[in-house]
């Protein structure tokens, strides 16, 4: 792949999408999810799969597809003081149908709002306990007066199907990396909408190239989608050598990375190498079976290589599930700060082999093949650090990885060393 | 067990055993250990054993045994200014019998005080090299006036027995747990009554449990006690699979935990377990060859897993091994506070087994079990996340001290959270 | 070996035969070569090698021998204005002879100096791209006017030999312990010269004692050397059990231990050990393939157990490759220093042994056997404790530095427990 694409038109097509996208309701069920995968459809040759309500997925079933239309709470004037229509975060998500008219005492238990945020909506769900309900600034909340309210949830719960949209790019090698992430959430922008538009996009370039690694793009609803997926793709989840789950990557926080269960496979090593060397302070978390569908991925019947790369992460900031994680908060420039990262873990996974030195006792001599300073002084320059440092540890137990972790030097480094190692026969690949 | 029972009252009942055994002068044989073991006889139904002096134990010959009646220093006006009656530190423990006039030059080398603690008198043994001698205050020592003193020790070496106590508590298993306590101190209320107090009540409440494991208590004098011990139970032995040395257990001083020769076995993690949950701050000690009898069950030959739970331990409070370790440093609450401790280490012991989950691919649907909350928030609450963990690590390689530690939670919810699933059939039971 | 041995008389002895060294213009091969290996000998018994110019070892050809009579550039009042025979830094080590007039601007090209030290003479080689040049102050390159300026070099490049010096110390054993130092250094006292002079030192007293171990000394050039070394002695590699690589020893510095490429090698623990208990602070460094031979010893064909022990190391004093590395930075006290830390790591070297507790059954009587103090008091002398510690982990899987590392203790109080244990049949040697 090209290094010098242009990061700065890619991250506003990314942002453009996000903004795209961000009005659609969305669910884990229904048209909000159809419509934002032909958004996705735009970017990349999406297949899009439906999996009919009532399906056994494993130990769930898929639910009836949720639609709504229209939401709304009037008071005695006929004004909507609650309305779906100025935001969807307004209908608690999966809300059974209602028209009614009730006292706010009546209303209020199903009201929710959010004390210490007081300006912005909540984002609150109900997806396998049969409900309705709003969301509501607590301001807007603290200002309803009793009232007879009419209170009116034009949705449906039907039998319909799950729908979730999937793009494999076919690698030299039948080994796959996945790259999954939710579709589920309506106009959050941050907490899903900036994964989607990386994914789509880090889909395009990879389809573009001709990745050693054949690689597996999964845009699905959370844990029901996830679940759906591996119940329909067993023999498939075998062969993910790598994964990682994309989320909350367009806000300014650090980088955060939550590491697989294995806690020490190769794709946790590659991003936290590419996050030591490239992106200043980050942090690191353990693995713990909650967050995205990384839970999913990492159960122990499956126990993948999967992490999951984000900025600040689920939870961590305060607009998370409300609101006010709008397109505000996400920016052209943090998504592509993000795709780069993404990227170079790319560039490790598909260059990390383990190669053979072929010249094993004492050190070859690279002066004569050119790849050597002349008049010694004291420092060795960086590439020539890493001509040594693969010639030292290329011994069939080191792969590229591992030289740049011991040497710590940037993987990059390292990789054009071997290059270099392997144009003049000083190495070959062990595999 | 009863999570319920009165610790105050289980403080006071220590506290008043060890106020009972205080005033009798014990030592590595004689009746004093007699007179102690029928107290503790009161608590658990104890078998005492004899070994005859002369005995080889492995590499050691049980020693004649040592009874004491009196023994004093008087000075030429009769009057006694060393008195054996007065406390029964005052004599050389296992000091052979004397009867004889002699000038203060004469006396001083049999003299042992403490100059930089100059009102304690100090406890000293002479058990393998016959010898004679008292111990006093550094005070009482520098007051002694040039003089013809009287010098008896009427003691008798003779022929006759070592004597220990045992009390097995059948459980489920044939496997053992250990909990020893030695007997051989006098008048020394931390180092020594404090362990033998909490070893018998703990030995009752086990006693009235039925328990999963075996438990063995055994009360014998230090180093002679177990080696003779263990070469007279050498098939038990290989029974135990846990074991802890309890001493000085009775000061308000922070938890001190030994670990066993082995370093990481189930005691060791889980009494640091329950410490770093329970009890703030306290310390852990990689094991080394000295100290109480754990070096005897950690010697190569035997390399049991006996660790070492006390408070302030051996050789680090000031008043260790002198008149000033007595009832005042110990009290009901620090007793009761150290039992708990056990009780909690017990339970983790007990119930730390490995658990297969049943629904390994994908989590199972917890909401329709009813184990999970509704309307969707943020924050997972601790008993949800003890659940999700339970199900992600039970794979057949993680037990539940495994998860508890990963998950860095109190065993107690992890075992609560394995009861819940293990009642709806999610989980069962590895072995 | 005698501790007691005259370390101010070695440290002098050690000054001296540097001093003696430090005027000869040495390279990889030549006669400053073959003077210096005779300086050597007059300390030990050496066997000189030559191997002829064009021969092949390894990847590597041996190069023409290169000698140089004098050398130096004239003004045109034919004044020596940079002169080989004042400092032999002067010249750049194997230059090809010139005999021409030029410029300055000619003439500067092919001259070094370090503008940010500029009273030092550089010390710059080119021993395989042919080249010839001056190596002088910044100071004098400054002062340099416009002039037309006569440039001789009176060297020869021609058919000869690299020569190497050995000496061979026989032990009980067959496995050997390689010391390596490199020789290829003209007028450089720390880097260098202290190596060769300790080397010889350590040499000659382990030739006068009776080891355990065979040793090896080689006194070599540095890369082109060892490479030869290597390829002539492939089966004797297989011998070498440790080594180390002496460089830089004469520095009043702190330690510095680069490990081998194991990492945990045993020669690696014996020198930490030794470091951290008798050398104060000290640095401690990660293998990389970089620095002196070690390089070629730790090729991944050899991956010999050879680290590098020195004081301030390769590059990181200021003085380091310039004409400041004089007999003024080093002293007969700091080699002797130096050596005394050779010898401590020698002597775990040879008495690093397994060794069988004979009664592991519990700890055995040390009281009736003379090893253990009377009347109990609160703390265990040390020597009392290291025979615990042998006692306790000799089963037949720790080693005695094994032992003194996890006591941690001086290997010597290890070392002399274990003795007095071997002395009353407690102990027997596991080989």
């Amino acid at each position: 792949m090209d290094d010098k694409r242009d990061m700065a038109a890619l991250g506003k097509a990314m942002y453009d999408m996000a903004a795209r996208m961000y009005p659609i309701c969305r669910s884990i069920t229904g048209d909000g999810v159809r419509s934002t995968l032909k958004i996705v459809s735009q970017v990349i040759p999406l297949q899009v799969h439906e999996v009919p309500s009532g399906a056994q997925v494993f130990d769930w079933v898929v639910p009836r597809e949720w639609n709504v239309r229209d939401a709304y709470v009037a008071n005695s004037r006929g004004e909507r003081v609650i309305d779906f229509k100025k935001h969807n975060l307004h209908v608690l998500n999966y809300s059974s149908p209602i028209n009614a008219t009730m006292s706010l005492a009546e209303l209020k238990p199903h009201l929710f709002s959010l004390p210490d945020k007081p300006d912005w909506i909540p984002y609150r769900t109900s997806y396998y306990r049969e409900n309705w309900g709003f969301c509501l600034s607590h301001k807007a909340l603290l200002a309803l007066p009793e009232d007879q309210y009419t209170v009116v949830i034009d949705s449906t719960l039907e039998p319909g199907a799950l729908t979730y949209g999937e793009y494999y790019v076919r690698g030299e090698l039948a080994d796959e990396v996945l790259i999954s992430c939710h579709i589920c959430h309506p106009s959050l922008a941050n907490d899903n909408l900036s994964g989607i538009a990386l994914a789509s996009h880090l889909a395009r370039l990879l389809g573009d190239a001709r990745p050693r690694y054949s690689y597996r793009f999964v845009f699905i609803p959370g844990t029901i989608g996830s679940i759906a997926w591996l119940s329909r793709n067993e023999e498939t989840a075998q062969r993910i050598k790598h994964g990682l789950v994309v989320v909350c990557v367009g806000d300014g926080g650090k980088f955060t990375y939550k590491k697989s269960r294995r806690g020490n496979a190769v794709i946790d090593r590659a991003v936290l190498h590419v996050l030591s060397h490239e992106a200043g302070e980050f942090n690191q978390i353990e693995f713990y079976p909650y967050g995205y569908d990384e839970r999913q991925y990492c159960s122990p019947g499956f126990n993948l290589a999967v992490g999951s790369l984000s900025r600040t992460t689920h939870g961590e900031y305060p607009q998370y599930h409300t609101s006010a994680d709008d397109l505000d908060l996400i920016s052209p420039r943090n998504l592509a700060e993000s795709l780069q990262v993404y990227l170079k873990v790319v560039d490790v996974i598909e260059h990390d082999r383990i190669y053979i030195n072929q010249n094993p006792k004492c050190e070859p001599q690279l002066g004569k093949r050119g790849l050597y300073g002349g008049v010694g002084a004291t420092a060795r320059p960086a590439n020539e650090m890493a001509l040594l440092w693969v010639l030292n540890l290329s011994d069939g137990s080191h792969s590229l990885l591992d030289i740049a972790e011991r040497a710590n030097m940037p993987f990059e480094q390292i990789k054009h060393a071997a290059k270099a190692l392997l144009g003049c026969g000083l190495l070959r690949a062990a595999d």
